[in-house]
């Protein structure tokens, strides 16, 4: 179960959303940005495609590269993905949703990694799923699948 | 000067932007997260409105938050502006373009804080750049104002 942190660092509690609106726009972002320390603890955030499901972001990348190098080293992580938003110059302010999810990343082998690759096919290309079965099978020794176990998020909205 | 990477982290070579696209997007982008390491080394990104100019990227936030508190203890930042993207469902591909640029924050005060606050009027609020003075006036013991100083850049596109 994820929990939903009424976080005591957000300054401005009108604009905390609630869980389920929170879930919706984690389950609904077209991407969203992984934050990461790296070995030499510098912040290091990349956009990524993504799906929501079980509890968990699940998110494909290359065999080697800097992500998985800065994961193995540290798998604590934030993803971020931000909503709608709207500029409003005469007043100064910006309407906007975002959620942050919080927790630790490990990577997913054998039947959770076929399935957590059918997800991301099911949310970017609904229309298209019995050929990405194909192109999961064609794709699937040349990608790792890198699962994020929600632990906490937080949400924010002025709208 | 900043220092467009060439960067060898990055796997897909054919997709490096040049330094002029990358320093577009990030003049141009609505809003960017800031990914930074929490005093527990934890990766911790927010969405922030922001304003890019003399090599750096400037923000506001309010006085006390989670926000300055981590970067008091840690200002070795990243911040990543997303440009245009577009799904591609039948060839499970993606469009996009992004930036992400590296450096280290530092708070900044008096006229360089006055002129950071215009620049972020005069990026959001172009038509109202009188009633934006006003406004700067009367905010500006309310916020402080972060300079993050690019170090270097790396832009990454599928267009």
């Amino acid at each position: 179960m994820i929990i939903y942190k009424k976080n005591n660092c957000m300054r401005r509690k009108d604009r905390e959303m609630i869980q389920s609106e929170a879930i919706g726009i984690l389950q609904n972002g077209e991407y969203g940005i992984l934050s990461m320390c790296t070995p030499t603890n510098e912040g290091y955030g990349v956009p990524l495609n993504y799906v929501f499901y079980g509890n968990a972001v699940y998110f494909h990348c290359a065999l080697e590269g800097s992500k998985l190098e800065y994961l193995r080293n540290n798998n604590k992580v934030s993803f971020c993905v931000v909503g709608k938003t709207k500029v409003l110059p005469a007043t100064f302010g910006t309407l906007y949703e975002s959620v942050i999810a919080f927790g630790l990343t490990s990577e997913v082998d054998g039947e959770d990694k076929q399935d957590a690759l059918l997800q991301i096919i099911m949310k970017y290309s609904a229309d298209f799923v019995p050929e990405g079965r194909d192109y999961i099978d064609k794709l699937i020794g040349k990608v790792r699948v890198i699962r994020l176990s929600v632990e906490s998020i937080t949400g924010k909205a002025r709208v």
